[in-house]
């Protein structure tokens, strides 16, 4: 295990975090609130992480063991660090309740403890909102893109902190890969910003739910999230949620003007299939509560829209919906986002991988000895793939169940403590019972907080890195 | 596909299931109720079934294709002709609730449409717990035992029908193991029946209560289940339980002498360990209900065992246990028995290999290059075996989800949903919330129903029989 190197990148990101907040002192200074906990936070990151990244380690090793460890320790030590401005102001004064507040803010998850978001500074509401537009796209990712690297470790960090069960790289280097996804991350967010600011959103609303569009996060800045946001606004932040959550490589080959191959990535295909079917079948359940059905669809469709691509905005409480929504909506938190995205979640592309397995194993008794391949996008997928993914929902089921039997401690039923599991594992936010939109997830104890902390951070960089960093024969020198 | 073959065998599962109907008729009028209801469908039974095997098939191709949808064609046939008398008797009268009460007998699940057993002939309760004990072994395994078969047919039908991701065939001919595995489980059932009446439980009891344990079934003869019975009654039914739920191996090593052997079956050990843990977590989580420590232990072992064994039995009310309880109860509902038992659920053996190919995962990426194999009682598992299991997990969730999803329509709520077709798929038989316990299914629409037929049929046959039953290519001539 190459531990300088770790501590290095570490360095790095406590340097890039520091930097990242300063935005927010700005905003502080712009309402006249006191930007001392921030500019703490910032000084203490800063104080911490230069004498890291003073010296360059000189081993260079760097494999995917490596590439875990880093991703894990890193996103541990950002939520704690991104967590002392809530802390320094005294605006969270439980230090477990800060420390989930920071995990879901950079997991992208959007579960709150806060009962009422709208007393919180502007200042820190703008830097809880920005930790969702930095862990959304990952913030090694954007690591590679600006800071000349060691040698072997660029591919292995991205491998390790994007969602999905492989990356593809689009372009010949890990950095300019990784510069061309946050290039399209910027570019969309500012063309969402537009339209929220178009609309009359004032600016302050249209920024940190962008941000928080964009990461596919969740956390608003009113108490009832979404819901005062005018149909145009709430449109605008349906289709973001879904553009966010789809595979990148649908823009990359559309701004290089291949249509045809951006039409053929299968996920993304896949992905609006299922949106359309759950609209249809959630406007269906809910219709009889509206006006007209274009208003169920239009509700429907949010309501989905933000399950799926696992933002977890609302406009509504839809624990309160007919059993049928909800059902659709307990579905759709599992399944979650595409690969290659913003968005967390199984992902679509191991349920196709799944049912195409389903399919192949039915198909291998009818034509006994007949070997068929399972392919994606017309190549044929790596067994190692196949491999780590089936062990990747055999572990997820794991993790939820156990995480179910732990918070259930606390005494709350079934419905809460399955749909707090399900949201916080899938980077969602809200779930249904006591932790639904109208609600929070402050009711639960310390220990059911770090529980919850935890599949947030698994379920955000995919299981394997968090789980390899508490694994001891992990940290051995060998 | 060998569809001359097929009839045939399922002409044979007819006339078999006349005579076994033959003992309930006894039953009938030993206790003064008409048996017309029961030998009318003997009559029925034979009247179909005796035609179809009048000509022995000349093609004898009987590959795994041909075991699966044998299989599912047998137990669809089986229940509906087994819901005769109960039609013919009035004492259920939609067709949808006595197909659900037949397929929830032979598939050893135990939900029940009905809201009062008491007031059922003794000659119907007698032929609904004797369904179990047919079910819990499988009759196609009876029938290998005793009728001379077809060449290559029987060690396909006995994959078919088996529990569990491979049969281990523990006597050199397919016709001897299923004969030995009769042997030990009429052996167990006698002993069974023996230390229920030398406890003082009237005959009656004595017989569908070991009917309804052997197959792990849980269909009772009283409204309170097994709450009526005394502690020693209960600890009796618990070990069974147990027992039963046990891979058979063991006891085949047992009988052999091969002691060593008997310990060194890994799922068997693992499964004890469960047990364990989940009563000494569920007999904490309800010491406040009880007057002794030790009363609230055995109370959790019963329902622990009933649950894992996927039997459904209940002494109490579990659904108004506290969460914690409740949590590691719906947790085991969906792990399960053992395979090569008669318990259902996911089994064991899958859940071993799921956590050990995690294992071997993690261990991939600490030593790249390194190959691991997944062992289980110290032999090699072959990758198709595991492909198998990964492929089941996942048909599992898929089933799972979607069956939540339909039932839902019927607007109950998501408790009630989820531990439904908990449930009906592992074959446990009582959920939680409104299918608790000390509820019945009748609540839901006859769509439900099936969907819920459906699930028990897929969780006994382990999926890809039902699926593949079902598959338009399976059924082409080619």
């Amino acid at each position: 295990m190459n531990i300088p190197l770790i501590f290095y990148i570490t360095g790095w990101i406590l340097n890039i975090e520091a930097i990242l907040m300063a935005p927010s002192a700005v905003v502080s200074l712009v309402y006249g609130e006191s930007c001392l906990p921030l500019l703490g936070a910032i000084a203490l990151c800063l104080a911490v992480g230069i004498p890291l990244v003073l010296k360059k380690p000189v081993n260079r090793q760097f494999s995917i063991k490596e590439g875990y460890i880093t991703v894990a320790m890193a996103w541990i030590v950002m939520s704690i660090a991104g967590m002392l401005p809530f802390l320094f102001a005294g605006a969270i004064t439980n230090p477990f309740n800060a420390f989930f507040e920071t995990v879901s803010g950079f997991t992208t998850t959007g579960a709150s403890i806060l009962h009422d978001v709208e007393s919180m500074p502007k200042g820190l509401l703008f830097w809880r909102s920005m930790t969702h537009w930095i862990g959304g796209m990952g913030i090694l990712v954007f690591l590679i893109s600006i800071i000349p690297m060691v040698g072997g470790s660029k591919m292995n960090l991205m491998k390790a902190e994007s969602s999905g069960p492989y990356v593809t790289r689009i372009m010949p280097t890990a950095k300019e890969s990784a510069s061309m996804l946050y290039k399209i991350y910027i570019g969309m967010t500012a063309v969402m910003i537009a339209l929220l600011l178009a609309g009359g959103m004032p600016v302050f609303d249209s920024l940190t739910i962008t941000f928080g569009t964009a990461g596919t996060g969740g956390f608003g800045v009113l108490n009832s999230s979404c819901a005062s946001y005018t149909t145009y606004q709430q449109i605008v932040i349906t289709v973001f949620m879904i553009i966010f959550s789809v595979n990148f490589n649908v823009y990359f080959y559309m701004i290089n003007r291949k249509f045809k191959d951006a039409f053929s990535v299968e996920e993304a295909r896949w992905y609006i299939v299922i949106i359309a079917a759950a609209t249809a079948i959630t406007a269906f359940s809910i219709r009889g509560s509206f006006s007209s059905f274009g208003k169920a669809v239009q509700q429907a469709a949010f309501q989905v829209a933000s399950v799926i691509s696992t933002t977890g905005y609302s406009t509504t409480d839809f624990g309160k919906w007919p059993a049928l929504a909800c059902s659709v909506l307990v579905l759709l938190m599992i399944i979650g986002g595409c690969s290659g995205s913003t968005g967390g979640g199984v992902k679509i592309c191991r349920l196709i991988v799944e049912v195409k397995q389903l399919g192949r194993e039915l198909m291998s008794y009818l034509y006994p000895g007949s070997i068929r391949q399972i392919r994606l996008d017309g190549k044929k997928l790596d067994t190692s793939i196949i491999r780590s993914i089936n062990v990747f929902v055999g572990a997820y089921a794991l993790i939820f169940m156990i995480s179910v039997i732990i918070i259930s401690i606390d005494g709350y039923d079934f419905t809460t403590n399955f749909t707090a599991v399900a949201a916080t594992l899938s980077n969602i936010g809200p779930g249904l019972g006591s932790v639904g939109p109208a609600d929070n997830f402050d009711l639960y104890s310390n220990l059911s907080k770090m529980v919850l902390s935890f599949d947030m951070l698994a379920g955000r960089l995919e299981i394997f890195p968090i789980l390899l960093f508490f694994t001891p024969k992990a940290w051995k020198r060998f």
